[in-house]
């Protein structure tokens, strides 16, 4: 019995502990105002409202794929547990959105407040809720996935010898079959990512849409104003989609990483030449081991998270992830020399050759990943952030129009894909190069080994965002908002480089999970140039397109439900009728100079809105509308598996991997840098000496682009990272019944 | 020394003695008023400028390129010969659009005469127009293809026997070489389709783009209208985009698939049991047979393209394309059974296979082509014609603004991929079964077979287009525009199902060349899992991302170029300037209402706008941004073929396609259906009760679309078909010398 095994989990409980921790400290933070409590209570019961309707549907979904899972798996390679897996790792991804959701909701006013005081207490604040998101999300991964193996590798009977070179005589089918029933966790994690990324992201840009459209067109009132019975749908969206769904797709990529490591780790363990010290195992146990160490590394990055009044956030976080990213490589160089061979020599059966590997090539693949996901960050943050070339060619564009800005935006996120594919593809071929299939999935694992802070900065954006909005709607002293504000441009700037690495880690985690489904199903070659391959590919690719177009039709149908529901209320509650009067009247005119009467009727209106109507339509349109998409997703393979054949599945999974990436960073760029050019009228924009500043009929065609890039960022793009891992791990759980 | 190698080419004869006769016949038609005449010698001297930059800039390039080919081509599997090929099929595909021009600048106003008389007279000449196009493209290719077989046959010292089942002894690596050797002409038709389609698109935006924004919005005054500098540019893009874009892509198409089936073809010639008529060669001459057999059904289906007084246009079309498939259909099977045995096995050394074709098998496989273009087409129809579901759609999110139609537009144009990709694998599937690669490849075949009439029904289009501009212009009674509008009408559906129909040849062509360059560097797998395969696969799936967003930005700096152009012209020319004057003065009433001195100062101004150099400007701009894009798509699969290697190639290849297709499909049928979208406000879009007319916000807002949609679906998008059998053909010719 090797202690390493049962050692992992305690990482996992050692990262919730950290949580539990710093969630506890948030609670005790104060709330602020009356106003502030009421309307951050509005946010967090919309959210839990929007969880709960979600858990319940998807409730239905695991139990039936867990049946089916369970029935489908009683064959020899595989195992009914595989459906017990699917049902934890299901769980665990569930309750990391909770997490996430229930901090985000908490820390979010008690940033506003503590912005009352000073810019370092809020940083602070809004910085420990993205922390507990974080760990949250790692430690329920590690804790998770450590557990079950070691669970299963004591159920099948395969226990790891601890000496040096001498290994036991394990029965390598029954380590084949740990690792299969292992996927089921993947599977489950990725189902419920494909639904909270498609479902947050249709709430989301539902409720935006639709608050939008009708509040500020139509009614003519400003943005977050408490009259518009959308708002509060509008600030839960940003926690739906932006926490809960950046952070289920992150732990989809963690675990799948993982996950397919360890497959493509196996093939190691027969090779008499691979001594380590734990039986052969140290390749599999390698990519757990990382994530550990990670766990450690993030955390004490989270120390150096500090700013002082003046100071800078972006430097604070910066510091934070540079600390535990030089921690954790250097953690990873020991790691490996401990767990692998200095070098081995094997026959790498899926390619018929032999092949030479060395601990030195395993590290530099990893360090090659975590290198191509800071590289795709800073790339995706030059073609979206504010005042950037590409973003200020937009910007310029919308002088002529709303055309000329679309036809920009849409250029800009297409050429914005040559980069990060290049980057892509060099990884590939170094890691490949280095360490075969084997180096790809451990340089994705390497890309995420240090997520937990990663993601605490990703998740610290909309924080601060929410934070921003209820400053407003509070109608906070100028000051705060001046402060909130500070974190929130910071936030943006983490929101572009977080979503690039998404989308790198999504396609590195693919690319994982590939090779672990090429290994699992026997696959010895996918050679496209068989009709059937080939056709695989062509339909894989369309995949992408057919999804962003079936999500961004659902947002259209989503936010019509919501304007209908805000139309009605304006139509009959006679208090907000009559209040949306009384503004129309006194349009231009300051609160101060009008009537007293007025005045009364304005303030009576407070509170009539209903708020809870709004949020039940959006989560009610989400809900309904995730179900198509999600249920493609995973028949899709199912059915090119059964009756295409595996080599024809690889296919498919090629196409939907390549075209999907391409797809998620035009649309995602695309969306950033239309959202940063609108933005950038704030300051003015000059053209020919010329200046247009907001309100300009540029500012306008800012707005247009700005619009068709809600959809395009924060649902129909983001979607496509889960998709391809989605149908990459339905496929390497597919592979031991196709095989 | 066998008599049908010889017959060929006389068909090709046959072809371009029909396109002498009917363009005689169109020269000898009388041309109208004065002023029409003048219009339409303004629009045919600036295509024919823009024809000889434009070739100025392509014989540079071809003679380097061919002096490369040259001294690259010293080895012992191909032969310099292959520049002079490369330099004929420059020269034919750049006659094939010479001819397509000249006639085409000579039909439209001449059917705009036949106008004035009937209907029928009117179809007549523009049909005859198109046919001289299309006839021309085909006889071209069946004459130059033909006979340079022949004589690289005899130069090698290759003549097929006659003998059935009798083969003469033939050196098999002299048949290689002569078809290595012919490969090169398809790359010089390619070279050339490629700047020719997006110099031409560039050029038709940039013009467009520019009238419409300075003349129309600026300046005040309609489309077409005589007093804006860049109303013939416009006119001019028209041919330039249509005509001649649209006639060197499908001549790409159709020598490609020629050529790829001829590579494929000759596989059998050393399989004993492949008895033909022609000494084992009957494969490799079965697709010019086809090709020429599909002529001469293509000049029989023109004669049924009639209307009388009244008549549909539409089904005119219809029927001639009918029968002329038909016939081509029957005739083809006749063909094949002449030309192949009726089953032959042979050992398959791609795929290490036995395999068996049958001469019912290949047959089949040139039905299905024939029916997936069909197909296509009319898919295509259903995404973009006016009054359909998903156009209907478009025109109603109007309402809520231009983002909203952008957004839909956008997922119509996505979703739009699915039924099309669907039938290519099928095709891919279907025809592979039947025979092989040699099936893929003589499916599209057999969808280009009849192109000559294909072509003609393209060709009418934008010849009925121009037209109706001209009877514009020229201030001709109502019921002439209204005779031009119905021939229109009918264009724009036969247009969309072109270009349909473009793609999914391109697509194939693509695929019978990849099968091509498999068979002739010897490749026997193309395995993704390999890491080079892979990132080649990523790479040439992203290069059409890069390719569109290259066009899309030149178009916006050529319309520019053209702007400034525009203003300058407002502002210098004394004329032009008192005229624009008078017509702001007098906005919103009829000429007749004018003062007599204003409609003096307005008619002075006539002949003052310098349409020369607009159409100088566009011209310049044109080809200035068609060289990056050029340069790229021919410099990539070198780079990679000899840095990555062969296999790695390939993957570029498929991702090249696989993309290519998809973004081709989803640009042009999104631009599309947002030019019928706008198109239906002039009937009027009823939404909740309400009609939205034309100049109503939500008209505006689909003109936002249209805008968008213009150099989607006639610059970046049908680059694409070129840029995928491109680089296809590249590395094609390439082949021998990476092997």
């Amino acid at each position: 019995m090797n202690p390493v095994i049962y050692v992992i989990p305690l990482f996992g409980v050692l990262a919730l502990l950290f949580t539990y921790i710093r969630a506890s400290w948030i609670s005790k933070q104060e709330v602020g105002t009356d106003k502030m409590r009421k309307i951050s209570e509005y946010i967090s019961e919309g959210a839990m409202a929007f969880l709960k309707a979600e858990y319940r549907v998807l409730a239905v979904f695991v139990v039936c794929v867990a049946v089916i899972l369970a029935f489908a798996s009683q064959t020899e390679d595989t195992h009914p547990l595989v459906a017990v897996s699917f049902v934890i790792g299901a769980f665990s991804s569930a309750f990391a959105g909770f997490i996430g959701m229930k901090v985000a909701t908490k820390a979010n006013v008690r940033t506003t407040n503590a912005a009352r005081k000073s810019l370092g207490d809020a940083l602070q604040v809004a910085f420990t809720g993205g922390s507990v998101m974080g760990l949250g999300v790692v430690g329920l991964g590690v804790l998770g996935l450590g557990l079950l193996f070691a669970i299963y590798l004591n159920f099948f009977g395969v226990i790891p010898g601890i000496v040096h070179g001498d290994k036991v005589p394990y029965d390598i089918h029954l380590v084949h079959k740990v690792i299969n029933v292992l996927t089921g966790f993947s599977f489950g994690a990725s189902s419920i990512a494909l639904f909270a990324r498609v479902g947050g992201g249709i709430y989301t840009k539902a409720a935006d849409v639709g608050a939008d459209l009708v509040g500020k067109v139509e009614a003519g009132i400003p943005e977050d104003h408490p009259l518009n019975p959308a708002t509060i749908a509008d600030n839960v969206g940003d926690n739906v989609g932006d926490v809960a769904g950046m952070g289920a797709d992150l732990f989809e990529s963690y675990i799948g990483a993982i996950i397919g490591t360890m497959v493509l780790g196996a093939i190691f363990i027969q090779v008499p030449e691979f001594k380590d010290y734990i039986g052969g195992f140290g390749a599999v146990v390698l990519p757990l081991a990382i994530a550990s160490i990670g766990i450690v590394m993030s955390i004490i990055g989270t120390f150096f998270v500090k700013v002082k009044e003046g100071g800078n956030p972006q430097k604070a976080l910066n510091t934070g992830e540079l600390v535990s990213s030089v921690l954790t490589i250097i953690a990873m160089y020991f790691l490996i020399q401990y767990f692998l061979p200095a070098s081995w020599q094997f026959h790498d059966v899926l390619y018929n050759t032999d092949r030479t590997i060395t601990s030195l090539g395993v590290f530099i693949a990893t360090a090659v990943g975590l290198t191509a996901g800071v590289l795709i960050g800073f790339i995706t943050e030059f073609f979206t952030g504010t005042g950037t070339k590409p973003v200020k060619m937009i910007a310029k564009q919308s002088v002529t129009g709303s055309a000329t800005n679309i036809i920009s935006g849409l250029s800009v996120g297409m050429i914005s894909t040559a980069l990060p594919i290049v980057v892509i593809a060099a990884s590939i071929i170094i890691s490949f190069e280095l360490a075969g299939l084997y180096g790809i999935a451990i340089s994705a694992v390497g890309m995420l080994s240090n997520l937990g802070i990663q993601l605490a900065v990703d998740a610290y954006g909309p924080i601060s965002d929410n934070a921003g909005g209820i400053a407003e709607m509070s109608e906070l002293p100028k000051d705060v908002r001046a402060k909130t504000d500070k974190l929130d441009a910071v936030g943006n700037t983490t929101a572009a480089i977080g979503k690039g690495f998404a989308i790198g880690s999504a396609a590195l985690t693919a690319l994982a999970l590939f090779g672990a489904f090429m290994e699992a199903s026997d696959l010895k070659q996918i050679d496209i140039s068989k009709a059937g391959v080939m056709a695989g590919l062509f339909v894989g690719a369309m995949v992408p397109f057919l999804f962003s177009a079936l999500a961004m039709q659902a947002v259209g149908r989503a936010a019509m439900s919501m304007i209908t529901e805000v139309r009605r209320q304006f139509n009959s509650i006679p208090e907000l009728k009559a209040a949306l009067a009384v503004m129309k009247k006194n349009e231009g005119k300051e609160r101060e100079d009008w009537s007293k009467e007025d005045v009364t009727v304005f303030e009576s209106a407070e509170g009539k809105a209903e708020y809870g109507k709004c949020v039940e339509i959006s989560t009610a349109a989400a809900i309904r509308e995730m179900v198509l998409p999600g249920i493609l997703a995973v028949t899709f393979p199912v059915l090119i598996g059964f009756f295409g054949g595996k080599e024809m599945l690889g296919g498919l999974l090629a196409g939907v991997t390549v075209s999907g990436v391409l797809m998620a960073i035009f649309q995602s760029n695309a969306g950033g840098a239309w959202d940063n050019a609108k933005k950038m009228f704030e300051e003015g924009v000059e053209v020919d000496g010329k200046m247009y500043k907001k309100g300009s009929d540029a500012h306008k065609a800012a707005v247009v682009g700005d619009t068709v890039g809600d959809p395009f960022k924060d649902t129909s793009g983001p979607s496509l990272n889960i998709l391809i891992k989605l149908m990459s791990i339905v496929a390497v759980v597919l592979a031991p019944l196709i095989k």
